[in-house]
């Protein structure tokens, strides 16, 4: 029997985030070996003692555990479709981002050839990864997910979510275009205050401790959301959260509205519903119900 | 000589916001004056030692220092345009949110009828207001804001920022508008797991601490911005960043994509340009040079 340190693990794709999952398990011990489709990449991690593949073939066979951390969804199916023999009676861990859909393709996929699959999404950067707040989420077999533990728990807290594969890249993309949306929200900002000379780092000063507050309302809107208790009273009312003038305002300034005014977009369309006096939070139902397609195509990517 | 907390103000518009300032004055000892469009707002404050004006006239007339905490820049001329005599040897601190035009506007209509003009933008909901945590942003007179920081102190911390009066107003609507994209970007995130039964409440759990920690990230990008320093070795790359599988995943779901799609449009931008290596913070850039019309103009308000 194994040590519970004593897991051996197969890491394919030495970006950044590779990197630091694979010096993770070398540090707690793993035999751990790496590959990646440019060679030349594994020379730290090596030296650590990870051992390098020669092939795809080789780094699959090395590991009962074989973790996917490639570009996308093609670059995984490029990589594994010719081994896909090799793989079979191992676990494949993909941490690739993708889709839901493309999560479900994968897992009927790795199924159709006798491999065991999880789909992990990782809320965290590679700086992150061993150490505190760093979070992966998983979803897919639950009988992989409690063998792997020894493993994933060395990049930090592990939650499964359930045996659709798909969860954990849905709560993936989720979180993601929270922060994505926050990040172009304060850009948004940065080009705002920079028409009068101010700089970026005298923005972010201020930003990120408001926006960091500003999380403390997340629970009060959900409440709502749950409850769709839009019009109870005390919220701040879809009237009163019109994004206009600050669409405007960025008009006035020269810059592209285009975040802002999806926002605007969002709320306008609960107010045109006639639902001005309800809560901010029913925006909600702007994204729940998207509008009908415009009569005519509008240019390929164009917002405003 | 009046005591420190002896400065007579009034506080014209008893929303929620205007009822919360007009009562931390109250409670310090400055002789409050209220007044709002619609009687009947005022109970607890005169109960608490306010005064309720009968007119805007006699509002106006009762204190060297007024303070407009009403709907908007035409609400402001509305109420105020009548009685500009009465104003005039007065401080005027507008609290409304404008543009940082409007808000020139309105210091140069003050300056032509003898009114010392102060804008304010208040960064804290109602129930913050005179707790830690509340801030409020000013530019305009300097000497207005230093004699009336007996009042202005007593809602949060007081911050001038220069004598343009538009510059509060700017900094105001930079850091909302990171705020109602963060909103936003969570509104979607709700939708997203609401897919697969997933209550806002439990994504709420995860993703305020989630998104409370990215904004750690935000004076790195800062420091990128202002050094312009896109192609810096370490950073995530705007190819790496691409929410194409975002936006294909909300749309797959039956979800409006606008918030998401509208930041791949920044991102696309930079990439369509040639800089797909460098890294995401050059997003900013997009904000920054707008892309020209398009040939046919596009449905009102249309975000797809």
């Amino acid at each position: 029997m194994p040590e519970p340190a004593d897991l051996p693990v197969t890491v394919l794709g030495l970006g950044a985030m590779g990197t630091a999952l694979a010096a993770a398990t070398v540090v707690a011990g793993h035999p751990t070996t790496v590959w990646n489709r440019t060679p030349g990449r594994a020379g730290a991690l090596v030296a650590g003692g990870a051992r390098e593949a020669v092939s795809v073939r080789d780094a699959v066979t090395a590991s009962p555990l074989v973790v996917a951390v490639l570009l996308d969804h093609a670059s995984v199916h490029q990589t594994l479709d010719p081994v896909a023999d090799a793989l079979a009676g191992r676990t494949l861990v993909n941490l690739v981002t993708t889709t839901p859909e493309e999560s479900r393709e994968l897992a009927a996929w790795a199924g159709s050839h006798g491999v065991t699959y999880l789909d992990g999404g990782i809320m965290a950067v590679p700086g992150m990864i061993g150490g505190p707040g760093a979070e992966v989420l998983y979803s897919g077999s639950r009988a992989a997910f409690d063998a792997a533990r020894p493993v994933l728990d060395t990049w930090g807290e592990s939650t499964w979510f359930g045996e659709d594969p798909g969860l954990a890249p849905l709560y993936d993309l989720a979180l993601l275009a929270g922060m994505y949306a926050m990040f172009a929200g304060f850009f948004h900002g940065v080009a705002m205050v920079g028409t009068a000379g101010v700089s970026a780092g005298d923005f972010a000063r201020r930003a990120a401790p408001w926006l960091a507050a500003m999380t403390a309302e997340l629970a009060d809107y959900a409440d709502v959301i749950d409850r769709r208790d839009y019009d109870a009273p005390g919220q701040q009312s879809l009237e009163f959260s019109d994004l206009s003038d600050m669409v405007r305002a960025s008009e006035e300034a020269g810059l592209a509205p285009g975040v802002v005014a999806a926002v605007q977009t969002l709320i306008r369309r609960q107010v045109e519903a006639g639902h001005g006096r309800d809560g901010f939070a029913r925006v909600v139902e702007s994204i729940r119900t998207p509008e009908p397609a415009p009569a005519h195509p509008v240019t390929a990517g164009g917002t405003r």
